[in-house]
């Protein structure tokens, strides 16, 4: 049996702050190597990257994602251990990566191992493990998912195990996210005196009724799976000291959170039309820049869902919300290979001064994880 | 017979620049004592004023306004004559004063002189002339019209002499102004990041809804004489640099121009109100703080207002505009004391490196001011 909790403390004490390597995939590899798995480096741009895979390639395939990087400990004089010490006491393990993610990949390792080699599946068990999600992450589980491509490798399935649950195990598991959008608006008129406008155009006059359109009414009510879509102005500038003076140029910032009704592309069309229409009608230039963090994406519920559901509703003795609130995570680009879910432990303490976690609750996803590899391949 | 094109020239030889006296009220008093006035000084926290009536006090009283401080000349080599030197060449008066506004001084000097010795009326002819209007003008006029009120001293109507042509004379005079009020909105809200606007309030979001309703119907339709009340936003401002975050405070500056519909006090109460029901509906604090820079008057088309302009309409060939428009003038502080209307040069030249008059154009406004008295005292 291979324990997640020591897996765990000996991750830790790699210092593998993004995006140095620190012997954390050097030791996975080993590890996995060991017990059987086909083990490759998939290194791009310098980031550090671990793929392995249990079983023949093209055959039914369950996946893992996590990452082994972390993000900087900060002063090390406020923590009550060293963060990349992996003390151990009283049942508790602390450090950085504590819970995000070291313990997550120790558990899906140590479940796969085992499960492979106690009750070996007619199938195959793939883990991608990156030591870039903390950064970039553009040469980090995208270089993996590429490379798989090439070689022809898939999975069918896919966990990630980024702590999912706010307070409770069991609490919470993320079948999507919504995706967001952000829009750099700049209003160009004509300066003038205040005292007469007819010989100026006001450019925050038209910023202010665009602005006001799009909050005016919510783009939509949510759907399923997702909250209403959300728009924030985030900044209206202009910078104007004079109050005498209509000034020439204002600029403001929006940021859109949005659901499955919704696409970066659609929202930046949408925007941008509207704005087309108001400098048409007000002379004023209302230019738009948009930049697209992230597309919204949900894995349907339907067979998979149920499965990851119904294992930790009976480990966890609660049925986890299906959730696509948060932050994003790397399952943004594993929804384009494969289905894609996240659980994992409870999310306190993540990028925090004394990162730290119950053994017990590293060896219950242990067993949640392999729980569910038995569900699947039974 | 009083030449008002030599006056001026004299007057522009009189370094007053605001707040210097220069000479220029001692020469104006000196002269109207030996017509017969009685002059006083009227000074007030060192600003120098003249008060001067010929005939009783308490008759019948025709009245006129000006000002004997310049604005600095600038740089001194751009000038093709001293500024302070008065040269006249080619029926020209070159120099700092030539429009705004020691002719229109001359020109209304000359006629009273002029008048009370060749037609003694049955009345009483009073002249105030200040030597701070191009300042903060505190202790200027308001001086002169506090110290009147003292005395017992009053008139009946007034002109003043500032330039009120834009490119002709007899084109416009001035019966009234616009009112001037500048609001400085702070919104307050709660801060929060932009996944997450449950737990925040944004600010903008009620800042852009309360600009947008200020601006979205005008606020009245204009009257008889005064163009529609003019709203313009000149600022808005926030500084958030981060399109992740909702802030906490955003500022925006409002300047209304009135008209005759509203007063300072109307405008403030009223987007006091707006901004407290939309405090009220959206839980962000939007509080104002207004600054009145004058309030709207008129001095209503009647007998007087027509006697000036026939004579100027008379002299000049045209008939003037009566008009409402541009910026403050002292006519704003007599409007208190007595029916006021402004007539005087075209305001070419005024405050430019340059300043010049024709001669015959300030002969033909004393010979304006002398017939209003006439007609005034017929």
């Amino acid at each position: 049996m291979t324990d997640a909790a020591d897996l765990t403390a000996r991750l830790i004490r790699c210092p593998s702050v993004t995006p140095e390597e620190g012997g954390a995939l050097v030791l996975l590899a080993e590890m996995l190597g060991k017990a059987g798995f086909d083990v490759h480096r998939v290194d791009r741009n310098g980031t550090p990257n671990l793929f392995a895979r249990w079983g023949a390639k093209g055959v039914r395939t369950f996946g893992f994602n996590g990452h082994t990087d972390v993000v900087p400990p900060g002063d090390l004089g406020s923590w009550s251990h060293p963060p990349f010490g992996g003390h151990v006491e009283d049942g508790i393990i602390w450090g950085r990566g504590a819970t995000d993610m070291k313990s997550g990949v120790a558990a899906f390792t140590a479940a796969a191992i085992d499960f492979v080699t106690l009750t070996p599946p007619d199938g195959a068990v793939i883990l991608t493990i990156t030591g870039d999600e903390e950064g970039a992450s553009k040469d980090g589980t995208p270089a993996l998912l590429d490379w798989m491509t090439e070689q022809g490798e898939r999975m069918d399935v896919c966990v990630v195990g980024e702590p999912s649950n706010p307070d409770q195990m069991g609490e919470m598991m993320k079948i999507g996210r919504r995706g967001s959008v952000t829009f750099h608006i700049t209003a160009t008129g004509i300066q003038g005196h205040a005292a007469y406008p007819h010989r100026a155009n006001n450019p925050l006059h038209a910023l202010t009724r665009y602005l006001n359109e799009l909050i005016a009414a919510p783009l939509d009510q949510g759907t399923d799976h997702f909250d209403p879509t959300g728009l924030q102005i985030t900044t209206i500038d202009c910078g104007n000291p004079a109050s005498n003076v209509i000034p020439e140029t204002a600029t403001a910032v929006v940021n859109i959170r949005f659901n499955d009704l919704h696409s970066g592309a659609s929202l930046i069309h949408d925007l941008t039309a509207r704005a087309d229409k108001l400098s048409a009608e007000t002379g004023v230039a209302l230019k738009i820049a948009a930049d697209i963090s992230g597309e919204a994406f949900l894995t349907e519920p339907g067979p998979f869902v149920d499965l990851v559901r119904d294992v930790v509703t009976a480990e966890c003795g609660r049925q986890p919300v299906l959730s696509t609130s948060g932050g994003t995570s790397d399952a943004r680009y594993i929804k384009d290979h494969c289905p894609v879910v996240e659980f994992g432990l409870v999310g306190h303490f993540m990028h925090q001064v004394d990162e730290r976690v119950p053994e017990n609750q590293v060896r219950q996803l242990k067993d949640i994880y392999q729980r569910i590899l038995e569900r699947y391949f039974a």
